[in-house]
């Protein structure tokens, strides 16, 4: 911590908040309003939208299988641009500001390039440019491996990451993700119109929101706000920079007073399913199928084994984005001669729907009732899984608006 | 040094020789032509072309008058982003090569940020490197300020800079310069057809070429070579890879056999006039003049003073690149004052010719040849400048190609 004595904030900024010089200025115009209000503020920027979409096209035509490092290299420039011309727009306002790379913060990295961790982030020099009053303009999405000195990147959706890290780094009072959205919702308003935003919801629900497909938040930003309780919003860029909304607060669950069983209905269409049928029941045959696909870098996402009928066999289920549905088809076909099991039925046109709330934990029934308001509407179960906030059904991807707005009702989530 | 035998190359390619990936493919191709005839190899890239005047532009829309330094992070992206392109096009055609940042290297410059000057390059991890059979892929244009650990960048041509001082700093054999064109010529080919491609040109001579409008080289670049005598190639990148032309040596005197009186004639339309009539003639006039533009930072070019006739007054002309023409006359309109000047004449539509040889040294009547064959043309002298081996002639911008033509078959230069 420095000397100052004013309170810290963190504001992150994505893509479509800095996609032009003119929407720069309206980010600064936010950061204006935090500084009045008394903070030191860091801001933390994505790349111009579009632009790591260019940078990424040019290294698949560069290199079939190219070095993550370099692929770092060439991506984390976007994010460099947007430092320079933020750090430009405030001081052209009157405000002192300089740019920070991930390697002069230093933001520490593990030696993961391409999807890489941040281990650490040395505050010392962000607190020094707080005692001179400067606003810490951070490039976003990127840091540096101290072992090689060289550029890694946290992965898509990065830049929030950076800037819960930072947040937690610099004892920040929270941390405002400002985005194209207004907030996190019930459910996609695009399916719901009557979806409502929600004031709070806690780390954990957001956590299941993020992995299932509620595209707002990465889910490792999450995760760290959960560990370091940084105090998260969800908010509006697109707001009236003198008279924004407040947003969506993440929080922990002791903050949220009136607890809803059921706080979000989440989707996901990018989801292909794979059976095998006639497993044999035996030890070692589930890391036969997922060892290999693990090997092969293939993202499983849902896994459903039943106890077997018989004794010998069992039918095993699970799901992978569609991107990998094919590479996660020759994996299975090669393991097939080990695993022993004789047919395998896939299908890419299913969708999973989820029911998360940190209130079913205390609440029987929550599953019963949605596989009964379901089956009211025809909607045919292929799979399910829960945990202990969440309910996931795979079903068919025709469904899959039919079945968000069922549920999204039935839980008492429609607005007033 | 390093541990390896192998002989030392750079090798230098500007933005059109980047301008795509498909074009870096081809770059890939020459570097893989000279490690395979036994070179360690370092090159040095540009931004792809195009993308600095992207850059630029935005930092221009983002503030008037920007802080240099933010200026700097955000153009140097583009060199960074095709030495992580073409690391991995060469590690795709089975060449092992990493991307070095001007910071990575590090290329050490001074704070002069916008056009730093190289301070020193420690080679060490440059040497590491091709101990490890690594190409080298750096950034040009860019290096860092160790103090403050910015981003630097070394002004427009910068890339040419970072070649030479790279080339310096580990020992190379020898710089070669990859451009769109395959060598220099004894003047602008889309002027005179029968101009030659030059087999060497001196150090001194190049200097006098370079920095009177015959964009091949940085200006510094080519200092930079003449203290350091690095030997430098300028050829081209669309060249056949397999079978390239080998293009101009730029050399010190010594190694040119057959010296020419005359070797090039350049001109440079980018010239505005200035001229202060009845100056008096008394000690620290001319700086009354010429301070308070350096002030503002205006480039001035050619000065003439007469001796005075009547030891009281004298005329000054100079000339200021066109672009910075207003800004010079709004400066003089205020040191007219204290200079004591009665009128300034000014004329935007003149143009620079200049005739180039380190010969002159040794031959006499090459001036007055000159001003015989322009005014056996009717061309008009505005003013003169000489230095030992250059004579530049200030003349209406309309006679330029002819004035060109004529000095360049007066001097013997058209091919044969």
């Amino acid at each position: 911590m420095s000397g100052s004595s004013r309170p810290r904030l963190v504001m992150k900024f994505g893509g479509t908040s800095v996609a032009t010089v003119e929407r720069i200025r309206i980010v600064a115009k936010h950061v204006k309003r935090e500084i009045e209000a008394g903070y030191d503020v860091a801001v933390v920027v994505s790349a111009m939208s579009g632009k790591t979409n260019e940078l990424v096209a040019w290294c698949n035509e560069a290199a079939g299988l190219y070095d993550q490092r370099e692929y770092d290299t060439v991506v984390a420039s976007g994010e460099q641009v947007t430092s320079g011309l933020l750090a430009m727009v405030l001081s052209g306002i009157g405000i002192k500001a300089r740019s920070w790379q991930g390697w002069q913060v230093p933001i520490e990295t593990n030696e993961a390039h391409g999807s890489a961790r941040i281990s650490g982030i040395p505050s010392t020099n962000l607190d020094e440019g707080f005692s001179r009053g400067e606003v810490a303009v951070i490039a976003g999405f990127q840091g540096v491996e101290p072992k090689s000195g060289r550029i890694a990147t946290l992965g898509r959706g990065g830049s929030d990451t950076s800037a819960v890290a930072v947040a937690a780094a610099i004892g920040a009072e929270r941390c405002d993700i400002y985005t194209d959205v207004d907030g996190v919702y019930t459910t996609d308003p695009r399916i719901v119109p009557k979806a409502r935003r929600m004031d709070r919801i806690a780390f954990e629900e957001m956590l299941e929101m993020a992995s299932l497909g509620a595209k707002v938040l990465q889910v490792r930003s999450v995760e760290l706000a959960m560990v370091h309780k940084v105090k998260t919003y969800v908010r509006s860029s697109f707001d009236d920079p003198a008279n924004p909304n407040p947003g969506t607060l993440i929080c922990d669950e002791e903050d949220i007073v009136e607890q809803q069983v059921v706080t979000g209905i989440a989707y996901s269409k990018d989801e292909a399913q794979i059976t095998l049928r006639h497993v044999p029941d035996k030890p070692g045959v589930a890391a036969a199928v997922f060892v290999p696909l693990a090997e092969a870098n293939i993202n499983v996402d849902m896994i459903v084994q039943n106890i077997s009928e018989d004794g010998k066999s069992t039918d095993m289920t699970f799901t992978v984005p569609q991107a990998e549905f094919q590479r996660a088809r020759d994996v299975i076909d090669k393991a097939r001669a080990v695993v022993g099991c004789d047919i395998v039925e896939a299908a890419t046109d299913v969708a999973k729907v989820s029911v998360i709330g940190i209130g079913m934990r205390s609440h029987a029934g929550v599953a019963a009732s949605c596989f009964q308001a379901l089956a009211s509407r025809s909607i045919n179960i292929r799979a399910i899984t829960t945990s202990e906030i969440k309910i996931s059904v795979l079903i068919d991807a025709a469904y899959t608006e039919l079945a968000v707005r069922t549920l999204h009702s039935l839980y008492g989530l429609d607005k007033a």
